[in-house]
């Protein structure tokens, strides 16, 4: 026989996921409804206006999907991209890399545009590939988890649109860590997790689905070569924006899930945007500062550092893994790097409840232990 | 600003969710691991380990899918069928018709094989079927959560070995409640939900695949049209049969689920699985004798009845919503049927923590109270 489930504590400070807030694991064992119950559907309504205002957009067409971050972005892609259609993907690290597998799983043919790890892209690079041709989107990573880079985006977001494309974005490590302004940059598509900055356990993939984006799902010449990730189908269930109609059976909604995701825009929002956006900037900040007295520096160029994800250099002559599994030992986890970092750089996140000065300081002074500095 | 979240306290006594254990809540508040924490690899390999006894199979490909039940279906059917293949889709009632839109999603061509509502498939219609051409797979409900049939599948596991064709099977409904023996009725891949009779909430879509399925997937002559749900993509993570290869990462899981599904399937497995389809069988009789003392019969006949999902047949000039409204006044959701069965029957599901005899006194107790018997 099997003994009950006996996780250890750790403080999570990989690139996630992080420690959920409490108050998100009460949420999710409070007691269930069924996913047609108007107490649910209310529960849908706030948790689509919550994740509007974490996304500062109007786009009726935001929801989590009942998969994990990945699963969010496969939806955008396979709903956007049609087989033959030319998908311009930019690259700045690993992530970029999974944006274009996406959009070949989905039948399009990927251009890239990359440039090397710890870079962001430069916008006139978007804007020198389109004059090779016209694409219908452009996937780009906004929070690149493989480097620590944060890209740019309100400039490429007008020159997308300048084209006539649809910009589509990851935002799976950036959102509610730093401003994601889809309306203002001009995204037509993002995806998210329910994780690391957002605060709820991984599980749901948290997408919103411009008026441009939803008119070319409207206009496909193939059905989306999906049952599940649908976006017709989908919104069947979560409501078009015409709400007289009632609301249809899809699939069973991951209801305890949505529960935790519904407590974790509600801490945001209690929080306020802008204080938890400076929260995961000055948990960042201390960081670099407190390294820098032992030593120890970042990879990424200072200029676009992804506050969330940090890129620590690992020092000449120390072991990666045995240092990293000396910090699990105390408690703490922190990553490895991996492509051509692996072994050079540990990953260090302070997303949600851990960006914070207490945990930066007890990371700090058991790393400079750890290290014998 | 909202207020914390504060749902009713319901019996959930519909097609599903059911009500689930206590402890699977706390499983799911368990302080979180990263997904390749060694302790939660070790979490996967018992998970993997129990849902392989559950479904009665030694196929190594068995897990948790990292999306709903209906994700879960997907994926074995995105997996099995290649556009142009041919599929023969038995249905009983509306979930067969959602396996031949998975089927048609995936790019399929569908034979539909077709009974009225609330009978079952004679296993000789689909042996006749296949004179009439062979089919890549067979995909039938197990139990019919439209009309409360339970379909009696070995005979026709039968005849799809002996066609050279695989056998897929939806046990969203049953695993849990009723024996679901895969390796023994010839079942090539099915799938389940970590609700209903599993006792979790809803979430995850546990799926199981035998080797000739496996085989058949990796002689496929096109990619599978998903990048999530890739079969040979998602087991680089969950680990092949070769244990030797480390575990890479594909996205990640929804480690509180898993969690919460590896207690539930730890219940199953303490309570053992006979005791547990007993108690369901038992729950079921029971409502069925309760019943017939205030005048309700049941819909499904006798010989092929789903013992969790009980179709419930509405009197003559009782008002079906009205009826509802009132028992979930009191607490207590039991549901509409639909189709050719709405506004004539309720669908009463006893899945899980609901299957015991108190429940079922205090649903027909409250029952006979609303209709005044």
């Amino acid at each position: 026989m099997r003994a009950p489930l006996d996780p250890p504590e750790i403080l999570l400070l990989g690139p996630g996921p992080s420690n959920p807030h409490p108050a998100v694991s009460v949420a999710m064992s409070a007691p269930l409804v069924s996913h047609l119950d108007p107490f649910f559907l209310t529960v849908m309504e706030e948790t689509m206006t919550d994740l509007r205002a974490l996304y500062q957009t109007s786009n009726h067409h935001t929801v989590p999907i009942s998969a994990t971050g990945t699963g969010g972005l496969e939806t955008l892609m396979f709903n956007l991209v049609e087989p033959g259609d030319e998908v311009i993907v930019g690259g700045i690290g690993y992530f970029g890399q999974r944006l274009a597998e996406l959009a070949i799983a989905a039948g399009g043919v990927v251009r890239p545009v990359e440039v090397g790890w710890g870079e962001v892209l430069d916008p006139e690079a978007i804007a020198r590939e389109f004059e090779r041709g016209p694409a219908k989107v452009v996937a780009l990573v906004h929070a690149e988890t493989s480097t620590g880079a944060l890209q740019p985006l309100a400039d490429i977001g007008r020159i997308v649109r300048e084209n006539d494309s649809l910009l589509m974005v990851d935002a799976v490590t950036s959102l509610g860590g730093v401003a994601v302004d889809a309306d203002g940059w001009l995204i037509d598509a993002a995806g998210s997790c329910s994780q690391k900055c957002l605060g709820a356990p991984p599980g749901l993939g948290p997408i919103t689905v411009g008026p441009r984006a939803i008119d070319a799902i409207h206009h496909r010449s193939v059905p989306v070569a999906s049952w599940y990730f649908d976006l017709r189908r989908l919104f069947s269930y979560w409501g078009e924006e015409d709400s007289s109609r009632a609301r249809v059976f899809h699939h069973t909604a991951p209801i305890a899930n949505i529960y935790g995701f519904r407590e974790a825009l509600r801490l945001i929002h209690t929080e306020g945007m802008e204080a938890r956006f400076a929260r995961h900037q000055q948990a960042h900040d201390l960081l670099v500062a407190e390294l820098a007295e032992i030593g120890l520096g970042l990879f990424t160029p200072e200029t676009h550092r992804a506050p969330m994800l940090n890129i620590v250099e690992i020092p000449e002559g120390v072991d990666d893994a045995s240092i990293r599994g000396s910090m699990l030992e105390r408690g703490i986890e922190i990553s490895g790097a991996f492509g051509p970092l692996a072994g050079k750089a540990w990953r260090i996140g302070l997303m949600g409840t851990n960006a914070t000065a207490p945990v930066v300081s007890r990371l700090v002074s058991n790393l400079k232990e750890v290290l014998g500095r």
